[in-house]
């Protein structure tokens, strides 16, 4: 068990219904894990040491009374601290919700807890999940940015500190954070996993993400929370399918589409662009039929869209609080929620109407082929840690509403991840996480921090 | 056949079923009465007579040849002019539309053909069905207003020109000229007719409405459109209940509750609110249970969401044309533009978002009894042709969504209509009727304009 923090939540859980693994030890090598690095990274807003470990010794005494243990029996996972947790503190890393104790779990931890995980702890957010940096590290180089905003989320999965966690992303906050720290995101499509006790940025786009380091536990963790909640008006009502099934029934190699022209290209450095050639060229070679695909029209307006119909429902939320303590606030989170505020109603109906367009446009383009592919991110993570680093490969997709899942697929000059995108139409999460799977296998690229693991 | 003018939707077409009464002619006798008295009151804007006279013989071959009639099989219906009628000029009476001809039926203009109702032409409306009066009188004294926006349709139905019109309602443009014109107007819940080919005033609002002179006829209009509809994103994706058999379960004496403090009895003339409990007391005696109950403190806030939310998404409607042709606008339609062009984004979330809580604590007074009982107007049609009345009694139940019904309840001292208006939850037409049809029965009014029936 020396080291059990490498392993991934699907060779955990399985360990664990071997008996090969007890929760308690595997609970307690990562709680040494967080007590070695995290003065280094800070990724953790709170850790319950007591509870984690009460918790775990549950788990195991459910196995020994032969309760049949769920799909993440006994895996600790952490979450970003936008989620509501029933008797711990919630606070978005914000000074308005510093002291917030929720008296409910979120849906979506609820069901993690339903599916045997054991919840890690809270882990740092840029404040209210938005663009003002957090004091957390990237385990590559502690002088980059680790990204934003489920920093703490992907941090702790990248140096092992918890082999899962939940982020969130309502521009690029699940997908650009796993890139730049070399591991796995799984943004699914709007409305498959309910919000229903997360803090919101913006109620159109907001989506829970998964960070995990293999694309096979990002199913997993899915399968647990994916589903209809009437209290998330924005929940899709229509039925979960067996993502594990569908993995298994896309698992042969893949058709591709490569957005190698125009905006995802015209964004990235030159050593992305050759980067991401490569790798397609190397899924070619595995197999993967690559056809290079262009943009619909409508795309051109995704990012400012995405952009107004966040900081008008930003601006929404915060009003209340804005008007009698702005001055609690980060700067870029108060231009944005400024922004909102004078943004006028036609504009942002006329936002939500061309975003309408572009998902049409988007899922009639990602049908021709089994996923589209681009790099993921424009640049491996900024050596600058007053910024989250760029979005734009990712707030398209959100906005659309898209499922993304970003895997690593090699590193940059400067010994930095760098990581390839793909997306589906809606709710074909099955599909995009079998092609994942496939590339992830193809490329036989696994990336651990060489000081952390 | 001299007085099938007077006939009801349900009488004229058992008498077609049964072959006593032949489309050709009934639609002949009513092109008759619309030449008699078009010209005083300015009911229509379209007729195209070979077009109708066409498709009433069609029908009668459909009769002879043995086919099925379906539930409106021969009967003529008018439509407001902003249904779009494949062929058939559709102008909003807007000089924007003025030349406008859509190559496909509305969804509920098609449903009503599948049903074998025949067309009888476009009715007029004030322009895009806001509140500039249109040229349309009043058919019980020309010097007042019909009311709006529904004036043509409504004033159809009041003087014999048709037994059924459909209308429209976003503020109160159903319910509120069916009530100044002594017929009957039901608004059905938000999202249950599809306004698919329906040129929109505030697709949050927009409601189908059905103006008829007898409850049980609301019941087979409704029955031939009510149903989802996908290209209707307000469409509401739930199964339509047989409502000629709900009507029968509920057609016993029902528990009203009576709206006689507050908002509704604020704004009534002593007269109303004497009529009102008069007819309250009425039903009591014939049975009913009155119940007085107060509204929800949200209620305050609805008249100004709506307004809010109406000006908002007008404005985003009529956008791009009002850059290049504001003059072309009334004066009070353009103010409603101007105005909506200026809310802030926040302001119009917030008002949805209190939207959404008073329609929440209406239904849940509404789930109460078996309907709520208001006077149908703050007063009878006024004697002034510059204005199409107050909407303040529909305009509340309209952004909450749930289903209303006016019926005809006496005349004022001047010889007008006044009516009362019932409500009840969200998709409980089937009982909102019942209890409609059982009031009819227990007041035995029926009126008709002196002069022209």
């Amino acid at each position: 068990m020396a080291d059990s923090h490498t392993l991934s939540v699907s060779e955990a859980a399985e360990q664990i219904r071997q008996g090969q693994l007890s929760p308690s030890a595997y609970a307690e090598a990562l709680l040494e894990r967080i007590d070695t690095y995290e003065p280094a990274l800070q990724a953790w807003v709170t850790i319950d040491r007591e509870e984690v470990l009460d918790t775990a010794r549950q788990r195991e005494l459910q196995l020994e009374s032969g309760e049949t243990p769920g799909w993440l029996h006994g895996v600790p996972v952490g979450l970003k601290d936008i989620f509501y947790t029933a008797g711990m503190k919630t606070t978005a890393c914000s000074r308005i919700y510093a002291d917030f104790v929720p008296d409910y779990d979120a849906t979506c931890v609820a069901r993690l807890k339903e599916a045997g995980a054991v919840i890690l702890g809270k882990a740092v957010t840029t404040e209210f999940a938005t663009s003002d940096p957090s004091p957390t590290r990237n385990p590559w180089n502690r002088e980059h940015t680790p990204g934003g905003s489920s920093s703490g989320s992907s941090v702790a999965v990248a140096s092992g500190m918890c082999p899962a966690a939940l982020g969130s992303q309502t521009g690029g906050s699940t997908c650009r954070p796993a890139a730049y720290n070399g591991i796995v995101g799984l943004k699914p499509t709007y409305g498959r996993i309910s919000r229903y006790g997360v803090i919101p940025v913006s109620w159109s786009l907001d989506t829970v993400g998964i960070l995990v380091r293999r694309v096979t536990d990002a199913a997993l963790l899915l399968q647990a929370m994916a589903g209809y909640d009437a209290n998330d008006p924005g929940s899709a009502n229509r039925p979960v399918p067996d993502y594990r099934r569908e993995m298994d029934s896309n698992a042969g190699p893949p058709r591709l589409g490569l957005l190698n022209k125009g905006y995802f290209f015209d964004r990235a450095t030159p050593e992305v662009r050759q980067h991401t050639e490569a790798v397609a060229g190397q899924l070619a070679q595995a197999g993967a039929v690559i056809e290079e695909l262009e943009l619909p029209e409508s795309f051109a307006t995704a990012p400012d869209c995405q952009r107004i119909i966040m900081n008008v429902e930003c601006a929404a939320f915060h009003e209340e609080f804005f008007r009698h303590r702005a001055d609690e606030y980060g700067p870029r989170l108060r231009a944005n929620i400024e922004m909102g505020l004078l943004i006028p109603s036609v504009t942002y109906l006329q936002a939500q109407r061309l975003r309408r367009q572009f998902r049409q446009d988007l899922t009639g383009l990602a049908q021709r082929v089994d996923a589209l592919l681009t790099p993921a991110t424009p640049a491996p993570a900024p050596r600058d840690l007053n910024t989250t680093g760029d979005a734009a490969f990712q707030a398209p997709w959100t906005s659309a509403g898209l499922p993304t899942v970003v895997i690593p697929s090699g590193l940059s000059e400067d010994g930095l991840p760098l990581g390839v995108q793909f997306a589906a139409p809606p709710f074909e999460e099955g599909k995009l996480l079998g092609v994942a799977r496939w590339c992830e296998g193809a490329l036989g690229v696994d990336l651990r921090p060489a000081d952390y693991i």
